[in-house]
């Protein structure tokens, strides 16, 4: 409750001095914290129509839902409707648009907005942080460690060159053609690595190729590139929060991001009988789902505590847990949560993306919107080439492979979320590299299409 | 986020001014939301675990989850392990747990500790009030307009001698008797009136008596009981905000809850059909939860600025769609979404409570503990009476209908956190709430089986 005592209590400004313990006071604090769940029920109501309306609209021209969820964040956030826009941008209560239509529709005063706005802010941040998490422990509920090892080495060679590749290319080019510092150049090449797992098997899927041998190895892949985008995001993200690069730090990053992974899954393994004996043992509704939910905080704070990120403990409980007998049961738990919670993410990021950067008709933009072609060309060619770097099988469609990894989502949109938050990209780069996700994202349908050479009858399946 | 900069905009006071726009602010901003994050996070853990341990332990005594939930709180909570405390109550930084936990687990400096806790506090809290609006929303969607009607006149009287005459004989005497002010008078009264579903339902399940003439009476009343329960949740609400009783004030909420209420589901007859074909048409996850959740929010907005109560709008979201052919679907998807979110309500109010208040060794508390024996006695008397109030039928064990009555829970829990937030009840009088509400809800179920009078086998089956 972010209400007028606690202000006057850890802030000397004269804002209710007068008004301290009186009959008043009280009746204002309750007013606020009315005011507060209003303002996020209003944010929300926001956030789910933006996410809907784009995600619907994606779906209906064959593009990935997900898509549609970053563009409608676009739409209501700063670059467009301004229904919501984040202080640490800068912008006063005044600024955002449910604040005003809050103040119409009742007796929000002036003074009473900025902290109502600014409250409803941070709840909205942790609400969509939540959410990251959530979406990290579904991905890892529906990997699957043993399948990673059945797709082999052809899979492991496509996501170890589409994730160096793309990375050193990338870095490389914004260091030493952009003159960009060593830590946003790491985290742009890192941006580029992981290939969109949901986005490449509902591709797959539509084109009726989910099966075919290009694309398990597409899948395979994309499964161990996602694993190998969150332990790079964790190293990124851990070098921007120490500030420098240093072997050692590096190496001690790789060193506890794979102990962690790797000991959270022995340590799983000893507890799984234990925690699933728990969860039968349970008479009470939400027991599956709160157990499972306090397994991943707990594992998404030890993993911020040994400053690695969040999203790499969430990531982990969810291998861990989809080891066990109750995975079907709880991916079904999961979705209608993950529902609630993951677009609140996706519509942030799209609604702190500032597209003002981008416009062309600003000359100090077209920094971004170079950067901006020159990740998009790192992508693409950093992920046709994988194909090829497996050792000659004639009747594999090699191309077609490197195409089916093009597709980045989550994971990079994860990248420009977390390298904005930590302040480490310049909102230019930040927007080239959403830039960069949609293109991708908006290319490899047809182009999978059209590589694959089959007349698709693109049927619906979702 | 609430990170420095925001905080030295808004606050002129010297907390980090020196910093302002350098690098390090950045790095501090991001080391706070970090902080914010893990705090909500341990916090959420300690909430869930708490829930569960009480939920199941009290579900091995054959006593209600919801009381155990209520109980865990208390142990977390302010009275007892401080893990749980909130700065409204007076708590400061080093008086939580957990923030002291993150001080010896992480870098997180005893100045940025209380914004930190501040920040993770407003979370919490406005999270346990999004808890009980999707409480009453899925109440809204359990409970059935056209079963209210079938069951007819004796559930009626039932329902209304239970709420009128424990809301009279409660307020009159609290007035009268303990010479309470008004507006606390009437609220405790009100906590008295409404049955808990949910709680009676499983008592009678586990009895066997749930299909029985006397069961299906005491259900089909507990759910009017929760109808009136919330309309007058509402009316004293929105009474205690406009801070006095008038005649006008009252007809003016009755007949604007009325109105909302009646309003909401005819404007909701007529969309939905639209709303049916709308989901129908959706083709991306979690279409369904998300088209309900805007509906609930946006009605919750629209009954707070018409100066009802939030919860109120939910409820009738429930009910609106518990109507169209998406219920059954809708219910399965709200379960775990509500399992999420509901024992973050329960929790705090168990931890808000303090009970330092009922020590009988401090002679101050007197007050409280004898305003709890006063509303015990009116909520047994006053639920015992109304198996009397129908006229004879001499098969029926009236007395078993009045005992089924007898039990109080969530809308009780929601008086008394509603009330303490609002500053209308002492923390006596709070307290002497939740203390009827654990009383009844102990004596409903063996004074059940007394008067039943029948060899029960006292099976579980959740």
């Amino acid at each position: 409750m972010f209400d007028v005592m606690t202000w006057a209590k850890i802030c000397p400004f004269p804002l209710s001095s007068p008004l301290l313990a009186t009959a008043e006071e009280s009746a204002a604090s309750s007013e606020t914290s009315t005011f507060i769940l209003a303002a996020v029920l209003l944010s929300l109501v926001v956030i789910y129509v933006a996410s809907k309306v784009g995600g619907e609209l994606c779906a209906r021209i064959n593009l990935p839902p997900v898509l549609g969820e970053l563009v409608g964040g676009v739409v209501v956030g700063v670059s467009a409707l301004q229904l919501l826009v984040f202080p640490d941008s800068g912008a006063q209560a005044q600024d955002s648009l449910v604040i005003q239509f809050l103040q119409l529709t009742s007796n929000l005063t002036p003074e009473t907005a900025e902290p109502v706005f600014e409250t409803q802010s941070e709840v909205i941040s942790v609400l969509s942080e939540i959410g990251v998490i959530i979406l990290l422990f579904e991905i890892g509920l529906e990997s699957d460690l043993q399948e990673l090892i059945r797709v082999g080495p052809q899979a492991v060679i496509v996501a170890v060159v589409g994730v160096v590749a793309p990375f050193v290319a990338g870095t490389a080019g914004l260091v030493y053609i952009f003159g960009l510092p060593a830590v946003p150049a790491i985290f742009a090449g890192a941006a580029l690595t992981a290939t969109s797992i949901g986005i490449t098997a509902k591709v797959l899927a539509e084109l009726g190729q989910l099966s075919s041998k290009e694309g398990q190895i597409i899948i395979g892949a994309a499964v161990l590139d996602d694993v190998l985008g969150i332990v790079v995001l964790a190293v990124v993200a851990s070098l921007v929060k120490t500030g420098e690069i240093q072997i050692t730090n590096i190496v001690y990053l790789i060193i506890s991001a794979g102990a962690f992974l790797v000991g959270a899954i022995l340590l799983g393994r000893l507890l799984k009988p234990f925690y699933v004996g728990l969860v039968n043992e349970m008479q009470t509704r939400g027991q599956l789902i709160l157990t499972a939910l306090v397994f991943a905080f707990v594992l998404a704070y030890i993993a911020t505590a040994i400053q690695l990120e969040g999203i790499l403990g969430a990531f982990a409980a969810g291998l861990i847990l989809a080891e066990t007998e109750k995975r079907k049961e709880l991916e079904e738990l999961v979705v209608p949560v993950s529902d609630v919670f993951v677009p609140i993410f996706f519509v942030e990021v799209g609604a702190r993306t500032d597209l003002g950067v981008l416009n062309p008709a600003d000359p100090s933009n077209r920094e971004g919107l170079i950067i901006a072609t020159f990740l998009i060309l790192v992508a693409i060619v950093g992920k046709i080439i994988t194909g090829f770097a497996i050792w000659g099988k004639g009747e594999l469609r090699k191309l077609a492979i490197g195409v089916g990894m093009i597709p980045r989502g989550e994971v990079g949109l994860v990248f420009a979320g977390v390298g904005a938050e930590s302040g480490a990209l310049s909102s230019a780069t930040e927007a080239a590299i959403i830039m960069m996700v949609i293109t991708t994202t908006f290319l490899a349908p047809p182009l999978l299409r059209v590589v694959l050479r089959e007349p698709t009858p693109a049927s619906e399946e979702s």
